[in-house]
């Protein structure tokens, strides 16, 4: 009954063999490996665009935070909702890599811009000359943190008023692939037929041990941004063990069936969920993470019995007993279907 | 016959297996994981430093920014020699960390630092007030970027020299166990015991995937050495495989072992080039690296036979047969003696 | 009939003659003129704090970017209202003194922020351990970027909530001296005896060319600032001219006249668009400007007739007659009466 | 007997007068005010260079850390001598407003760098793919921190050099003018006609209160410098005195006059110099400061008797009587002849 995150799972087991594999003998370092050529050329063919910049990180925060700041200047606000991870969960990380960059807060339905909000913020964001920071790229996270995920036309329509300001728009896709099979799209549809210019392409919380890809649709900025990866000390020497990560990844569609094992263990929580009286789901679920109210008595019985997720609103410990918290369930690959039922049971009781 | 870098050859079976293990069920991440309270226990063990601040990080480049970082302040010079790692292969890594640092730059003999040398650097950096840079730590590198190794009594010495301004000191150990086993004393003789403030301590070029332990012998800094790595995009959320390596990497000596045969492959390569006539050895070879300058003739013979190393001083395939140049030879714990005598063998021919 | 800003107005002339009397023979440079102790010692005495840190600088952006960088981390957020000087017209000069330090924004009612909203944001701006940008101090606008002014309880309340939290506290005073004597107190008591930890000391919206003290009730912080100051490129070699203007601003109650001076030109703008039907006045003005809203038509009366002040809502010069727009009125110790009477006329035909 | 320093005389009358005329009545702020659109003229003017952008600072430092920035990124290595003021005098302000590049030193002979000297720190610059610092600019202090002058001819062959990497290159000329008029070059062949790229035009040192004009012979960066400025908190808003007093040191010569007086004024110390014995000068003194080596007795007696410059080598007031100590002199425009003789008088006895 471990639902409090979707980096907490093991790996999937190709994914170690894949690493087990790649240690033997000498390569090349440094991204010069040979599997990264393979790596690469599948990144392309995935999002059909052959001519994509495609790099490795470790982090989803370093995939994030270098890929913004090679889309932005210092002066500049960066255009994201209140909870976008690059606000809340990154310790500033934008604001250093970027060298002192604004988030500037897009009101967010169900955690999920509008074209409306998107354009009163930057509206908001009237620069009166110099005197105010510069209107800069927007981050749209897909799937959200609030698990919620933005139709092709709802990202077509916000890449339309960035781009109407001649701003660029990045992609977090921490949990990339949890959105696209939940859209049923392709990569290309999600990303620059959708208008956007950049994507954090998630690997980390879908099954592999840690990387992510920074994904350029336009090439000219690869440079700029291995200069930032080495110079934030993100660039590996023994690259190979992210190359066979992401190879294995990629390979056999498991990072398609990882997010679809997930996605399908969030639905059988929501299905679950909704047939517990007093619950109440608050964010339209839509890919492996779910955010539910129940009484704090409710809590405290399926936290009691062993389950493990985070809770917000107040103590899940002392209260009154029907005072309403919120849970957060993330589901990841490896969930297990017993444990869902089981938690749905308790919670019922 | 693959001498490149100590950064490009396999890690240890025992290493993968550590991972493949750790790939069990759910883990706290970002550090909180259960193995990584060990390997805190057992690098303060190995250290003697029961108070000691430990933290991984996954790359040297991290290790060592995020470390001056938290020993300096943005309006300082850092000491070092001119071919230290921070200055001449981390891009501005350092400078970016720490916000502008300048890094001041020692008089090496055999790339080792001396306590005249650090003092003369020291006393140039006069501050003026608040006009010029004010001085800041200093930075060690051990074993050197050329294979040599300090003496703890010549680590004293710098130390001493330090502290008589009131500076710290930090130890870059990408090859701190190269060096250990080469002086045969203690963690703790070549670090805190020999005035020594805080440690890159390396694994990556030891037989790890990646992973270096950055080591405070004052943990009051621990709170902000862990701000500063979230916020460089270091904390890793799947953490566990870092600690895996580690704790791999200290059980049954392996890292010390590993460090023995990296540097008794050296051994046997400087014992076989002492034998070939016209090549001659650069710096006292006191680790698991060496440079020695040969004719160009027999730098192609070798690496037509498919050596791979690297060459400077000119380009390897043109230009006059006897000119000297220059090869830098580095072992790992693969390194196979096998390919050192024909490597050998190739050079005299 | 301008009311464009409390920047464009001349100097008052002691200050010019202050500058010229200053400018005989030779004066040791970069702070250490002798005027400049008597400058310490003036604001010394004026805020009844023997102790305090003063330094000078020469734009109130400097002032407050170095003060703010002094007061916090990289990793923290500083607490400020939407409207505050430092979020909206310092194009990230805050962000790039402090290394990349978040904003975070406090809901103010008639641009103040009340105690209730600061803990409001306070309490959302949780770390969860490392992930979230750390709580950092606390800046507070006196009097506000709208003309309103906290009284001195009302900025006890704030940082009796920010000291709760352990937070330091800033005053943004560039119109320091207006809101002092709107308040009729004393500076200590609207500083250091209300809680606050360090102030940026106005004059160049006051009467000066270009001045401004950083006054830190703890000296702990003092040569920390310099070395910032002078990193920053804000230490004047040529410092005796600014000594010179802020000995003359504190030298016969100059400053408070001016301030004076000003305060009542705004309120005899109050008294006269009070009684111009359909110009309705959006924030209490308490200091030395003033918002109002009227019809297009008026404005355009107004600005036709050659007043100066700026319009925001919609384009003065175009759209329906009777749509209300914003207008700003700013005044400075030289904003001439019968200017004042003959705008009013304007306004109302 | 003053020789501390340039930047410790006053300023010149005419710039006072200007200063006071420019007090009346209300201008537009932050640089749009209308004399400036004739500085910026008359600056083109003077450099013959019709499209080149020209914006103003208050300090020295802001004018080199701002162009500087302007022209690199925070992973390169700017290029300067090892007594550049840059490097030496700045507290990292170059580190800090370029987001940490790093200084690379290029050997100097009389404090000039030379064409092989430069290709050499070029060369040793070799950025190994994205490992080490890239290249970056060239920062040329003319007249140099010793009292030399680069030729026409001289500056021409740096930036040969440079172009020939495709590096920029920036001429600090603090004291722009009195190398001009040391040269009796125009501006033109001084800069651009030799091919520089940009300029930190100097007025502090030479008369004015605190003016510097940053030129940029390519217009395309104006924008960008503009935001580093507002950024940097360097932008004024009564920004009608910086005009007016640049306006002043433009108008009949002033600035070629006050160069050619502080020159004369350093010439008839150098004609002293030569006839004392036991005294030996130790850069060709080219411009408004020298160096000289004398006796620490002969130290001693001229400043007991009241002299003011900065002795290197040694504490002036105890050790050897014979013991040679380094003195700096530097003349400003209002130097005094009569003070030169006596000073002469005071080391001959």
């Amino acid at each position: 009954m471990f639902f409090a995150s979707d980096n907490a799972g093991p790996a999937h087991p190709r994914v170690m063999d894949a690493l087990v594999a790649a240690n033997q003998g000498y390569a090349s370092g440094y991204g010069a490996d040979a599997p990264m050529i393979e790596v690469r050329q599948m990144i392309r063919d995935i999002f059909e665009a052959p001519e994509a910049a495609v790099h490795l990180v470790a982090t989803g925060t370093a995939a994030n935070a270098l890929t913004l700041a090679t889309l932005s200047n210092p002066w500049e606000a960066i255009f994201c909702t209140p909870m976008a991870h690059i606000h809340e969960d990154e310790c500033n990380a934008p604001e250093f890599y970027t060298g002192g960059a604004k988030l500037a807060l897009v009101e967010a339905i169900d955690a999920k811009m509008t074209a409306p909000t998107l354009l009163a913020a930057i509206e908001r964001e009237e620069t009166r000359g110099v005197h105010g920071p510069q209107r800069g790229p927007v981050s749209i996270t897909q799937a959200t943190e609030k698990g919620t995920v933005y139709t092709t036309a709802e990202l077509m329509a916000l890449t339309d008023v960035a781009r109407s300001f001649g701003l660029k728009t990045h992609l977090d896709g921490a949990r990339f692939t949890n959105a696209l099979v939940s859209l049923g799209c392709t990569p290309a549809e999600m990303t620059w037929k959708a208008g956007i210019d950049a994507v954090s392409f998630g690997g980390t919380k879908n099954g592999l041990i840690g990387v992510e890809a920074c994904v350029f649709f336009d090439p000219a900025v690869s440079k700029q941004f291995e200069l930032r990866r080495k110079r934030g000390a993100h660039l590996f020497s023994k690259h190979r063990y992210l190359s066979a990560q992401m190879h294995a990844y990629l390979t056999d569609d498991l990072w398609l069936n990882m997010a679809r094992q997930a996605n399908a263990a969030c639905a059988r929580l929501v299905q679950g969920l909704e047939q517990v009286e007093e619950v109440e789901i608050q964010f339209p679920p839509q890919s492996n993470l779910l955010f539910f109210s129940a009484p704090r008595s409710m809590h405290q019985r399926a936290l009691q019995a062993g389950a493990v997720y985070y809770v917000t609103g107040g103590d899940p410990d002392s209260g009154p007993a029907d005072e309403r918290l919120t849970g957060r369930l993330v589901c990841d690959w490896s969930c297990d279907h017993g444990a869902i039922d089981r938690f749905i049971a308790h919670l019922r009781q």
